[in-house]
């Protein structure tokens, strides 16, 4: 279901942007032969694999790799020692934002496993097999140490530290002892402790979610060549074949420009491929072996090494009037990091408040290291955890108050020109439209029947801007090449050609949209954040407002006209009135043809930093059946509505919010690492790791709502986040209503649930 | 030895310019990881193979290929009818200025075979047993014609007719019949036919050279994957990706953005990688099996099928005064194009005649065809056959007037200013500098010992411009990326790094130079017409210079000053004067590292079709020992003259000027095609087909004149087929010489020398 909600102004008709053309990608994939990480080979590849932790917190004593060095067919060996030691910092440029203290020794250890899983050593060898054997034959002297695997564990005042010096950033005046917690965040508005006394109900509760895996189906994978003079290829499968440049350049010393990243397809990431973990380790192994090497992870690996999303605790405090105005509210949350600090603990906090006009609010987030593995983005990173508190205490603010969940949110709804929280202004309308589009949604009037229950939630992302850049060229044959540095996850070829072909007024099919390397593409940051169509679009949409200057410009030269006299319609140049001269118009493909003549190639390129993206608004609308017995809940109906500015096209917006919610209803319901006493993981794989399939699901039905966004020459705003933001909260609220028992912790497994409706515990 | 002219301004000091740095591309080659045509491999590719014929002249009666489709493993085969037919014209879009109609029925036959080795079928099999058999299975009915193979048989007044319809063009009023000639070109000046009267001498001679062929070392290779939504990849090896692009589209049907031409490393060209043989053929079997195929060539297919330079027939008739002044020039020359029209007659008539100055001309060219390959460009095409016959009979003007030959040359020497035969106004200094570097040269006064001769010959190429392209972005560390579409023959990766360095004031280290695929980079056009390092040069030099002026913007930006205020120069925005404020330089590496602050990724695509390209002028001096028994040649001192304009990489330049020669040694002693009676190739290995090897040759030593081009932001002109124009005369004329006898056919042949000697005959 599409609602186009028009601007005041309204909006041009567009022939490309909106409609829904095959993707240029897909042949490629259904036959199999798109290239993903594992894909590549050159001759003479060597196989790389690690050997990792078993222990979740041990000091490393000693990396013995001299029996394993003696194995026939083992080239190269590399543990911590062979990579450039990284200053401690936790800020650096824009392209290298990550901490490289942090990030070289979740790559290798280095004085210490954090993890079980954490990488002490990678060898390369000609086959497997000898891989195998090498790693075997290394020896490792650990001192093992006590571990925390939980937030209570990391957090007891008697807790065995991960970094023995680390002191709380953030808290004044500094706190003198060293804990596990790298940081506090803290964020307040109006006069919180005073007023609670003019709520009339305050509503407090404390919720925890467990750390999940984006589950993405494509492991980790690459294939790096060092040449002996410093020049090296990278073929990686990543959000961004630039960042991977980037961070392997600097984890081994190199220069940007030493290394080509050649992008290859990539089966999901979610957040979960913008950090980097094989690609530092291949290149190395490769330069000392003078071999390429290819490495992949096992899904076991996956679920170890690399980074899950952060598991939580939160304590919810709302205070509203009898009318339901908002009043007050406090956030307090820790966010679980895993090995080192970084988790998404301020994005957290600051948007579950950001839907809301209220007054007075405290958020204090926190950062807490613990032996799991490192966090990383996984879809709206800190958002959906927070949201999942905040609304579900909302929704027990409605229910004490007799409210209508959308009402409620509507009379408290943040409005365009507010300050948010953080230092952001609410600049962009979209937010009471997608409220209303979901009261109007039919599945809000449905009845429900026994056992069955309906939740609602309102959420928030930020989306993004930022770094991009793309190339336009036209064909002698009036065809057109594009080509972006934003590997392609939800789309991108197909709408970046869309915004090419309505820019320069052609037909879809005669655009061909292409990924490259990072030698003849400008600089693109990952694609993450929601902002690709937004951001590289932009520099899409600027390339070819650049090709039509030119265009205008040889057409002004072939009439003997002034270039102003040429107007770009349809197309074509035209005479700008009927005074310039009687011309036919000339069409991109007459002008192509004619381009040696008339200065040789036409093209362009693009880059920019984006500016103007609009928040990521989304409503979710959940029926539930609960088995009461079992305590299994099946999703009966879900409605899922978003604002994206403008669909550019539609079917992969569509897909965007349906595959969201699809993630948020696996953390809701079944979706958790179980770790042992023993620090270990239990379930590191797909059969013991419950991730929602076809038949666990209804047909998710999105709203796209569309205002578009003024700051985008089409009016996109971002997709790809937002969805999952509000999915377990409405998720839970919808098994609330169903069964009258508030589940404050994720996921809602039917063992948890049968247990609580057994107990008889109160619902509010 | 390099001499170095400075114009009268002088010119500025560079420091990139003129300096042998390590070539981008020399580690992947000599450690063979540098990948070639043959060298790319996809998930389940099969093996193309090639039915040729062993006809040199039939007509196709059927090609039955039922048995062949049959046999397990066989993918795929096509024949003529599976390509669209073209329409017939002789001229066309620049990028597709070859007649399509010939380009088809060359790569596969339709109507008829015209040589041996003439592509009739191919076949896709898993591997190449399966391929070769169900070439073996292929039925084909020929009825066999009469065959010529030399000019003299094409030319006969009976002869058996290749096209049965060609009316010779360029003859007024167009003969009646038919015969296989296919053009005539016919270029006057003065009176010529009074002229000779003014004479105090005359001189007409006849000669003759045979078809030899450019002998890189790697045959044609490419890998074709079409995908079933029409859009393909075509890795290829050849002298540009784009032409391979075009010619590929435009034989199997497809538009240019359908493919995505993806360059290879090339084991040399000289001409002949700038047309097509086997793409086309890989695309539609790839197309029509659903499978990526690769084709090669045997050395045998590349002598048989690949286009040779031309054979040629001369007349020469020179009058000159007693003094040397030279009053009428007559040339009639007879290109052997082989099996379809398109031989560079033109450019053989034109080129001989323009390093002088002669006021009464006739040159007449005439385009044969015979049952050969069709030729193909070699080094300078059709200017080698036309210098060796015009040059050996000045040689012979010079001896009987007694005449310094490096003197006469000057003293004719055509001037500046002057309007060439064809159209070109000669703008640019630097021939008589030439001849001058070469008089002064130690060789040219060295005593000849007993059967020692000395040559001289001077020549010309008109080198070119053209369309090229270029990308050049700043990485986050100052380091800089730049990518153009030309693939590199002669080293222009290093010579794009050095200019881009040079320009933007940084040092060669930090610039890495790619060359990249048809989606990302501009059109190019070949890498041929010595044009790269002009053109492209000219292209990348334009980018960098918008990214100057892009940095120059931000460093003004983060000054807060008017960009006017702004200079930038070695590597660095400056104050333009202390006025503007007290400002410490900003870097290049300064502003890579703030471009996200102002304004995002620094970088620019550059593209033009480069006019101003200068002459390439030559001259050779060559001293042989005959052995008067064996009539064998030993070139015992060679030493070449070109004016490189300004050498971006002396050694590169030096380089190109060497094989130049090397290959003109071979074309003058030992290379030709030797033809059977039969029509069929003798000598299609290295074995029979004598190349010179080291073995051969002493060390040429080049003299680079510097004379820098005005119209080109370095000074370059083009260097590497200038060089090889003068080599066949020099070796004629140093024959001549040592044994006082004139050959006038090449190769000048132990066998035919030693005849010759015995013969007696006389020199002039």
């Amino acid at each position: 279901m599409n609602e186009r909600v028009k601007t005041p102004e309204g909006r041009p008709y567009y022939k490309e942007i909106g409609t829904r053309p095959i993707r240029p990608d897909g042949v490629e994939k259904v036959t199999g032969s798109a290239r993903f990480g594992d894909d590549f080979t050159l001759p003479g590849t060597l196989v790389g694999k690690i050997l990792r932790s078993p222990h979740p917190h041990a000091r490393l004593i000693s990396v013995d790799t001299s029996n394993a060095k003696k194995i026939a067919g083992v080239k190269a060996i590399v543990t911590g020692s062979d990579f450039p030691d990284q200053p401690f910092a936790y800020t650096g440029p824009a392209v290298l934002e990550r901490n490289m203290w942090h990030v070289t020794r979740n790559v290798i250890a280095r004085e210490k496993v954090l993890y079980e899983g954490h990488a002490v050593a990678a060898v390369a060898a000609v086959d497997e097999k000898t891989a195998s054997a090498a790693l075997q034959a290394i020896a490792v002297e650990y001192e093992i140490l006590p571990h925390v695997t939980t937030l209570d564990e990391a957090l007891a005042p008697d807790a065995v530290l991960l970094f023995e010096d680390m002191i709380t950033r953030g808290v004044e005046p500094a706190p003198e002892k060293p804990t596990n917690i790298a940081r506090r965040a803290n964020y307040e508005k109006g006069q919180i402790d005073t007023a609670w006394s003019s709520a009339d109900l305050i509503v407090e509760r404390s919720y925890e979610t467990k750390p999940v895996h984006q589950g993405y189906i494509e492991p980790h994978a690459c294939l790096a060549h060092y040449h002996p003079d410093g020049q090296a290829d990278l073929y990686t499968s990543s959000q961004g074949h630039f960042q991977m440049r980037a961070l392997t350049a600097t984890l081994t010393g190199m220069r940007l420009t030493d290394i080509r990243a050649i992008p290859a397809e990539i089966g999901g990431g979610f957040g979960g491929k913008t950090v980097v973990y094989l690609e530092p380790l291949a290149m190395m192994l490769s330069k000392m072996s003078g071999f390429p090497v290819r490495m992949k992870m096992t899904r076991s690996e996956v679920f170890k090494a690399s980074g899950p999303a952060a598991g939580t605790k939160a304590r919810i405090k709302l205070g509203a009037k009898k009318n339901g105005t908002l009043v007050a509210a406090e956030v307090e949350m820790y966010y679980e990091a895993g090995a080192f600090p970084g988790s998404p603990f301020v994005n957290g906090v600051l948007c579950c408040v950001a839907p809301y006009t209220i007054p007075n609010v405290r958020l204090t987030g926190w950062d807490v290291v613990a032996n799991r593995p490192k966090v990383a983005a996984y879809r709206a990173p800190g958002s959906p955890q927070s949201n999942f508190a905040f609304e579900s205490t909302v929704d027990i603010v409605c229910k004490k108050l007799g409210l209508d969940p959308i009402a409620f949110r509507k009379m408290n709804a943040v409005q365009v020109g507010a300050e948010l929280l953080g230092g952001r202004q609410l600049n962009h309308e979209g937010y009471l439209q997608l409220l209303e589009a979901t009261e109007r949604h039919p599945q809000y009037a449905t009845e429900l029947g026994p056992n069955q229950g309906r939740g609602f939630a309102a959420g928030y992302w930020p989306n993004a801007g930022g770094e991009s850049g793309a190339t336009v060229y036209v064909n002698a044959d009036g065809t057109v090449n594009i080509a972006t540095g934003s590997p392609d996850i939800g789309g991108s070829r197909a709408s970046m050609a869309q915004m090419t072909a309505e820019t320069l007024g052609i037909s879809y099919d005669r655009v061909r949209s292409a990924v490259n390397d990072t030698t003849s593409v400008p600089f693109t940051h990952v694609t993450g954040g929601s902002r690709v169509t937004f951001a590289t679009g932009k520099a899409v949409v600027a390339a070819c407002e650049t090709v039509i200057a030119d265009l205008r410009a040889r057409a002004a030269k072939i009439w003997d006209v002034d270039v102003d006299a040429v107007d770009w319609r349809e197309g074509a140049a035209h005479p700008s009135s009927s005074n310039v001269g009687d011309f036919d118009p000339l069409t991109l493909g007459d002008l192509a043809a004619r381009a040696t003549e008339t200065g040789g190639p036409i093209g362009s390129s693009g880059a920019l930093n984006a500016t103007g993206h609009a928040p990521g608004f989304s409503a979710a609308l959940c029926d539930v059946e609960v088995d009461p017995e079992t305590g299994h809940v099946k999703i009966i109906r879900f409605t899922v509505a978003q604002d994206a500015g403008v669909a550019i096209h539609p079917s992969y917006v569509e897909g965007q919010m349906q595959g969201a919610v699809v993630q948020g209803i696996g953390w809701a319901l079944s979706e958790e690492y179980i770790y042992g006493p023993d620090g270990r993981l239990q379930n590191h794989g797909f059969l013991d790791y419950r991730m929602p399939v076809a038949s666990d699901l209804p047909m998710i039905d999105p709203i796209v709502v569309e205002v578009p966004n003024p700051d985008h020459p089409f009016g996109v705003k971002g997709v790809a986040e937002a969805g999952m933001v509000t999915a377990m909260a409405s998720v839970a609220n919808a098994v609330a209503d169903a069964v009258d028992r508030r589940m404050t912790s994720l996921p809602i497994s039917p063992p948890k649930l049968a247990k609580e409706i057994a107990a008889g515990k109160a619902a509010m």
